[in-house]
């Protein structure tokens, strides 16, 4: 049986609602990937940082909601990077790899800290799973060339539409096929607001309904104004076509200064307007743009109900292939880091025993 | 490297299309997945059958447009079970498998001749993929079970969707997510022929364009009495949550009788008829049904154009996601047997080293 070795950097929703989603599916876990997992260490912005030697069972960790308050051993560990370096020197054996769970929030000014725990995670030995889009939109090339050197996995299947497979379906079920660009709706705050407003409700309601849910970001203007779907197309596009950009290069308009009327007017038309990503490359060169478009209503895109993402990728092989998420929530989004975790799994596994395979 | 030598039985439009693709695709298999093909063997319906003992590349293979033309050496092997036991007799090694391609014609009767391929092939130690439909619709656990006991792969991705990833999608990329269900439009003649009758045109017109675009059944009243979306519902359903049925269990309706006069009345009720396919399981048992039902307009499956396919999975975890087909035709078929080749050769390599790993 392989340990994987958890130590979780952030603790938030996301954070607490996989621990118990491990929890439960310990049985297929174990049954099905021959895999358990302990958690080593948890680093949270509120509650302090905490190292746990002998390792915490997914269901003791899940019920930790306050780790200052739960009397846990506390140790005098300043921040994640200290908690990474020290779980890391306790060293991988065999049978055990150490898995850093990064779920910080958004910094889209240069996607910090996430980064730097990822960089110190791969370079300390660690596999690294992430529900944070800054690192795949800041610095995808630099982090995944350091994975591939140092053997580990780099995996943030959540950052673009929860657990719903966006990286992993071109990764493991689209072998050899190339994607030339794709077309999205890919924040789910702003495509509730329009559809709302569509029906005549006002701005301010649409976006607290949002923020009430827990669906907007903290900052509602990386929502609207575009921030979040262009930090999402700028990682699809280093991911699924070595695009090399960041957020920054996105050309990006948000949503600030549409309502009711423009809506409607569009309707009138026969046309929804809805906040679109587009990418696509040609000889090289990649095109990223996040902004509000007029599609027409049979347009698979103009009918996504409230906060449906959905993703048209143009392959050469196939021709263009939609994934929909038509639900969406917080277990998706932990249900990412789970699939992720199962990937490290199924890597470790392989590779261990090709590992074997050569020493004797 | 690893050399796979395919057996193909069938060659026809999809098996042709396979080949070249695999030419095509020499340089991402070779440097990607450290995989080399050679076609060992060739048996079709009216051109004979053909061995080659020292393998013939895959260009070579795809200019054979009539292999008893050729000039290829024909051995006397009467059918396609012989052949595949005279390629197993020839043995595998550590760096070489036998992989048996299956694009034979559906039989709606009772799966075969696809199923005996299929079964001979595993007993004699050959992987095998098929893009017809019949082997997982008729007898999946069966040849699955088999296929496990002799630790082979028994893939089929094309029988469904063409070489969008449906069965690869839940079994690669959503580990753990148990599918409660799904709906969808999974046979394009007759959504084209619902799609194009909409618009005032009449029935054998919309039927010839599918015949005459190779996209219909060689007996069309496979697709039009519903049989095609059963065998495509049976399949899913007996992979997806073991229903264990077969089409012929799979209530059925086809849209014969339709025309442009039902259509234009549901349109003016603001509803599409179309051909839509649907299965649950509640208390482990599975029912299944493909009817035309009138779906309201903003139904993602109102919508598809054409030979579009959407296929809309009820899931515990991530709520329903769909994905969809906008594309379609021979080379995403094709694709759906490389990504099923892709798939056995990263199950061998990785085995392989699993097997090494427990000898020393």
């Amino acid at each position: 049986v392989l340990t994987l070795d958890l130590v979780l950097i952030g603790f938030g929703h996301v954070g607490r609602r996989f621990v118990q989603l491990l929890a439960e599916r310990e049985r297929v876990l174990a049954e099905e990937h021959g895999t358990a997992c302990r958690v080593a260490g948890i680093a949270t912005l509120r509650h302090g940082t905490a190292l746990f030697p002998e390792g915490l069972n997914a269901a003791r960790a899940a019920s930790l909601v306050d780790i200052a308050a739960a009397g846990v051993p506390l140790l005098a560990l300043r921040d994640a990077p200290a908690l990474i370096e020290t779980a890391a020197d306790r060293g991988a054996t065999d049978d055990a790899a150490l898995v850093v769970v990064e779920t910080t929030t958004l910094d889209i000014r240069r996607g910090q800290p996430a980064i730097d725990h990822v960089r110190t995670s791969l370079e300390r030995g660690a596999h690294v799973i992430t529900a944070n889009k800054g690192p795949a939109a800041f610095a995808f090339r630099e982090l995944r060339d350091l994975a591939e050197r140092k053997g580990l996995e780099f995996r943030f299947e959540s950052a673009v539409m929860d657990g719903v497979p966006v990286f992993n379906l071109v990764n493991d079920t689209l072998p050899g096929v190339q994607v030339d660009g794709f077309r999205g709706v890919i924040n789910s705050t702003t495509n509730y607001m329009l559809c709302e407003m569509e029906k005549g409700r006002e701005w301010s309601d649409t976006l607290s309904d949002m923020q009430s849910q827990g669906i907007a970001e903290a900052d509602p203007s990386l929502d609207v104004e575009g921030w979040d779907a262009a930090t999402k197309t700028a990682a699809l596009a280093n991911v699924l076509f070595d695009a090399k950009i960041t957020p920054h290069e996105v050309r990006r308009r948000g949503i600030t200064g549409i309502g009711p009327g423009e809506l409607a007017h569009a309707r009138r038309q026969g046309r929804r307007l809805r906040l679109v990503a587009r990418a696509t490359r040609s000889e090289g060169r990649s095109d990223c743009v996040v902004a509000p478009v007029e599609l027409p209503e049979d347009d698979p895109l103009a009918l996504l109900p409230g906060m449906a993402n959905a993703l048209i990728l143009e392959t050469e092989l196939l021709g263009p292939v939609a994934i929909t998420e038509l639900g969406g929530g917080l277990t998706p989004t932990a249900y990412g880091l789970f699939s992720d975790l199962v990937a490290v799994s199924r890597r470790i596994r392989g590779r261990s025993a090709i590992a074997a395979r050569r020493s004797p």
